[in-house]
């Protein structure tokens, strides 16, 4: 009767863009990985070209395609498609990058009528979470800890976006007034305070090797570097606080985590969860979404669907 | 045709419980204030007496009603509509007032089939809100600062209740880790930061009267005391903080405040507005609620209806 129905999904992140063909049960199965280009004119062409290596590779044509989901790490303006705020993307910024690929695809005689639908990178791992692990949950919420922190709240069911698209910005509540300076600009942001990039920072200023990065930091720890531990131990301390801080405004039924910085989380389990226990009035449950790295690729291919 | 439709609203407070009557373009046309007991079993009854008093005055018989919305300063379990955790109404907790006073109205041959629908008296506001000041809104905030910091949010034109019932508590987001205690036993909470009752706390450990009160505290201020000025002050770069991050996390189209320390939001207003502008990264429009005093009977009774 009705044919399988294929979706693409596209992650563009600040240094890498991946590209995937989901099957109708959320299964990858077919991706390929790009250096993400400044200039999102010259990045199109080439993403087209790794959908035509993903759809020649499983024998699926254009035609079998629903649609294509695309996210970006990024603000994206809910009804113009159009990028916001993307400090790792700065010439995406003002980008309409669904309608470019549409153009490009009727350009070259692909698909004039396939429908791309485009949102944050955050939002669409959310709403692939909602989707593929979790179709029994109404109301979650998804938090990515890597270089910075971001999230995406689905409720009732749907993506929610907010007034003005620009909801679920959990990187960016303040949870120390006069803290560490964040890369948005203002002080002790939870992402300037539990970030892999807040690990890397207090690792250079109290470790004694300006060039530490995130990861040997818990190396450090691991092998029992106090101060190392010192410093995954204030981070964890955050992180619940920052759970507990979801958990009083939203309810939701759990919260699902992904991003770098959860390759890590058995350093980080303990003590955050400890603190979560101290800084919130009741819990909800808090684990690492299953898709693993593919949630953001999931995510993008799920957009394409009831999302809202 | 159709007779006009009249809801009863009642709201119960810590102290003070109102019931009033409300017309089909919420006007509230009769009202009366009781004093809440702390034993709802003997509240209800003088909760009936005085629904009597209201139809009464406006010649409304109860087969004029269409539902009875309750409201009560605690939280509400969805489904059971049993009073939670109600730190100012012990009594309360655990019972269902919503089914015993079907059951009392049953008792006295009024009525038996009139609806009553529960729910926390901050959420019921935010509804009220939604419903009779802002019908062209889908996603809104309050915030009703008082002796504590309460909260509701509306998404969709639904209200958001979360999983387990407990959304919105924006009061116990914690914005100082190791802060000052919150009543519900936390340290740091926006409401021990930023209430009523943080600037009498404030203004007794600061201004060297220790029966000192909230409006004292304003007063000495407006009179020029520059400790007392302080302590307004710093109350009002919390309160910007916390509007800050419920725009980050919610990005609402309008946050509308309510409660007792709104009568001086004069004196809060301009620093509080530019905390907020430090602290947010774009802002969304924030003002008192145009239901007044009377938000919190207009939303109970406003909670018979598409609340969800």
């Amino acid at each position: 009767m009705s044919r399988t129905q294929y979706t693409i999904g596209i992650d563009v992140g600040g240094t890498r863009t991946r590209v995937g063909l989901c099957d109708a049960e959320g299964s990858l199965i077919a991706q390929r990985k790009l250096r993400t280009l400044p200039e999102p004119e010259a990045m199109l062409p080439q993403i087209v070209g790794a959908i035509q290596e993903c759809l020649g590779e499983q024998g699926v044509s254009w035609d079998d395609l629903v649609g294509i989901g695309l996210s970006v790490a990024g603000t994206v303006h809910v009804g113009t498609e159009r990028v916001g705020k993307a400090p790792n993307l700065p010439q995406w910024e003002g980008f309409a990058p669904g309608e470019a690929l549409q153009a490009l695809l009727r350009d070259q005689g692909v698909r004039d009528d396939l429908p791309v639908v485009v949102d944050n990178d955050a939002n669409a791992a959310a709403w692939g979470i909602a989707r593929w692990e979790a179709p029994q949950l109404e109301n979650l919420v998804y938090v990515t800890i890597s270089t910075g922190i971001g999230g995406g709240i689905v409720i009732g069911r749907k993506l929610y976006h907010g007034g003005g698209g620009s909801a679920a910005e959990v990187g960016h509540m303040i949870l120390k007034p006069g803290g560490p300076r964040c890369p948005c600009g203002k002080l002790g942001c939870w992402e300037a305070l539990a970030s892999g990039t807040a690990i890397a920072r207090e690792g250079r200023a109290r470790l004694g090797d300006p060039q530490i990065t995130t990861p040997q930091v818990f190396q450090l720890a691991h092998e029992g570097n106090r101060e190392a531990q010192k410093i995954l131990d204030e981070v964890a301390e955050y992180l619940g606080l920052g759970f507990a801080n979801l958990t009083e405004l939203l309810d939701p039924e759990t919260i699902f985590l992904g991003g770098g910085v959860m390759n890590e989380w058995e350093q980080l389990q303990t003590p955050a969860l400890a603190s979560y226990g101290r800084n919130a009035r009741w819990r909800v449950p808090i684990r690492s979404t299953r898709l693993g790295d593919e949630v953001g690729l999931l995510g993008a291919a799920a957009l394409v669907g009831d999302r809202d």
